[in-house]
């Protein structure tokens, strides 16, 4: 059976339907979880002035921009993608052509002016038809193939107002998303490639669950389904292309039979929570039926037009939802590069003010704080550290135990012979050793941890 | 009389109707150029399916995130601004609690669920009323003032079809919208810093006009309107702080007796075209209005509650606009650190594998490509560098004129003589003249010009 929701593109943002059988429970103690670490942490918030979409609070922010930030530098130059900024609302006309309004207009937004012209719009729930959309404005040869097109917009899905939560049910969402036009003699080696992106991600960057029977995640193949269209050889072509990638990969993987989308075979790429329980994040699918549907062609070196297929596909999912995996994951204890407070200035007597200038030096230096009088800007890709100070007039051991449990990753403790050297004592969280550095080894070190995703 | 289109927040985005005595003209003409070089480097596309939305295609996108880096750097790392990312569609209540239901509603975008509920939402024209729901949220003390948040979200304003042109005149853009909540003490130095970071723009970074009697950009104070809100006293002290801060400034600044908005005085930056015609693009406002509204407050440091002042302000304005005001002043000559087209690499003989090879190599290091075999990841803030490389089999000369025609910063020719000594001859596209340099030596120059907005 086709489920209503998965019409072109089953990327799973919408656990309440699509995954209530896997997810659900974990969904909800997942969110539970991200209420909990987002209140101490003030990551994001919840309104009912907009209900499912959320306001992500300036530590969420932070966290939420080095997410897309990590995945915009793997996607542009390890996979040459090519970022694109679409439009958000579409007319009717374009939802028409591309088949959602007829099979999935209840689960989008209707867009109007309030002039008289009443022109109905739909608020975009997927990015494809956009992509299609700029596909089809050029003339394309066979050389520019493959077209990788990535976007981040925000996309929205009208979930039901009782399935909604925290950041795993959601109306407003974030994806990774990307589109890629390619050849058929193409398909197997960009899928190998998403592969590759979606291991890294998940074995090397966001190793999120105790490695399993069957490694960090696990893959899944589903194939053409009782109802479907196109050509039955296509179909079979593709699902052997898509065995042999998987075999050729190396890791276990699993055959949904009968499980794929009507318009072409996927992978889908689960993880495991704390608990075993697993949670789709990545999914790769062919499609043959958007090009189908928009008269997409490139001019193949015979000059002849040709159709392309489609690729759609993202790692993370939805940003929103995999922030709550993180949570689910990590309890707020944030590696160094994604933690809202990486580090935390203890003044050991704050009475003492050769002790509060050298903390606030220091804080100017690590936070890369540019003077507000001068005229010279900040430079692009400089490093910016999350660097607290604590000069409250509280004993030291009651400042450093307060900033442990907030879960700062490196505590910096100054003292009168730290003042005196120019090193300063560091520790990390977890390890009460202390090492001296000067301010310059301290910003090294951690530019060295944000560079290597620690 | 206060215009219908100015509620609340004056941030002149539309120069349509909002300014069509200054810059309907002009505006026509920069949208004239801007499809022209758009057209050319392919920076974005208009398409009936969005009318008024920008398709930014790759290079366009390349530009704006530039643009926008820019600004969150220079607000978080000089300015104090602390990011937030706010949900786009709010219920009805929440534009009737602002007064936009009333005052703003025909340039509104409205959204519904196509399910029962029937639940009517407003497509966010301002970032305003979101902030405002931020703050009301929680306990706010005066120590947590100023608290400035900013945000990029896209923003939707309803225009007339018949006025959409280009960049200048859209339905969706982007805007480096800030809003400070202070105390009234506050306001006098928070308005000084927004006037530095548009110095700093305008004079520095964005050096657009030629100086004029007045300098790069102008300065206008708009008063208090036959039509207004609120306590006189309270305006006549405002409008003293805003000319004493004008005064001390040390920069002319024109009167604009009885033109501000109901709600606040305000400060107008605008910048003059080639033509010498003045576009609006920053603003700074006075708003007592909307804390009242939404009952903002704040707990002083005598333990009562007290009302906090919000300054509106952006320094861009409208992204997409100010992106045709750059392009109607360097017609497609991007300074480099802006520039789709940084540097093109042409092998002198194409039939020479050394030199191919050599240039192949130079490519991978200049874009920061990583191996996509390899599981290491790009790291975080690092350079990325947009380079081509032109190996048609054209004669040398050939190629590189049309590499000048395309308005690359940099050209990197190699010959065999480049190829055995590793010292590349690198020219800029102004002068003929050629430096040799090695392989580090460019990327390091490049590295200087972007961390220096050249």
């Amino acid at each position: 059976m086709i489920s209503r929701v998965c019409i072109f593109k089953k990327i799973p943002i919408r656990p309440a339907r699509t995954y209530s059988k896997i997810t659900n429970k974990t969904s909800n103690s997942s969110a539970d979880i991200s209420h909990e670490v987002s209140n101490k942490q003030k990551l994001f918030l919840t309104d009912p002035v907009s209900p499912g979409s959320i306001f992500f609070l300036p530590n969420g922010t932070k966290i939420l921009n080095k997410l897309i930030q990590f995945m915009k530098l793997q996607q542009q130059f390890k996979y040459g993608f090519k970022e694109v900024v679409t439009p958000l609302i579409y007319r009717k006309s374009l939802w028409e052509q591309s088949g959602h309004w007829e099979n999935y207009k209840e689960d989008m937004f209707r867009v109007e002016g309030h002039d008289t012209s009443k022109e109905e719009y739909g608020l975009k729930p997927m990015n494809c038809p956009g992509h299609c959309t700029v596909f089809k404005r050029f003339d394309r040869s066979y050389n520019e193939l493959p077209l990788r097109l990535s976007d981040f917009s925000p996309l929205h899905r009208n979930e039901a107002s009782g399935a909604l939560s925290g950041l795993t049910r959601v109306r407003k969402f974030h994806q990774d998303d990307g589109h890629i036009f390619c050849t058929p003699d193409q398909v197997e080696s960009e899928i190998s490639k998403c592969l590759k992106l979606v291991d890294m991600c998940y074995t090397k960057v966001f190793p999120l669950s105790q490695e399993s029977a069957n490694g960090a995640y696990t893959l899944e193949l589903s194939t053409r389904p009782d109802h479907f269209i196109g050509d039955i050889k296509v179909w079979n072509y593709a699902e052997t292309v898509l065995k042999n990638i998987l075999n050729n990969f190396g890791k276990p993987w699993e055959l949904n039979e009968a499980d794929g989308a009507f318009y072409g075979p996927k992978i889908d790429i689960k993880i495991a929570d704390q608990t075993g329980k697993y949670h789709q994040v990545a999914t790769i699918q062919l499609d043959f039926q958007l090009p189908e549907r928009f008269d997409l062609k490139y001019k193949d070196s015979d000059n002849t037009y040709k159709r392309p297929i489609m690729i759609h596909r993202a790692v993370f999912g939805s940003v929103e939802r995999f922030m709550a995996i993180l949570i689910d994951s990590n309890k707020g204890k944030w590696p160094f590069w994604l933690n809202p407070r990486q580090a935390m200035i203890i003044p050991v007597n704050t009475k003492r003010q050769g002790q509060v200038d050298t903390c606030r030096n220091l804080i100017v230096k690590l936070r890369g704080q540019g003077n507000e009088d001068s005229s010279n800007p900040i430079p692009l890709n400089s490093f910016h550290f999350n660097v607290d100070l604590d000069e409250r007039p509280e004993p030291v051991g009651y400042r450093i135990k307060d900033a442990l449990m907030k879960n700062y990753s490196y505590l910096i403790i100054i003292g009168d012979k730290e003042v005196e050297t120019g090193r300063y004592a560091i520790r990390t969280k977890e390890e009460r050793r202390l090492e001296h550095l000067t301010d310059n080894e301290i910003f090294e070190k951690f530019c060295e941890l944000e560079k290597q995703y620690k």
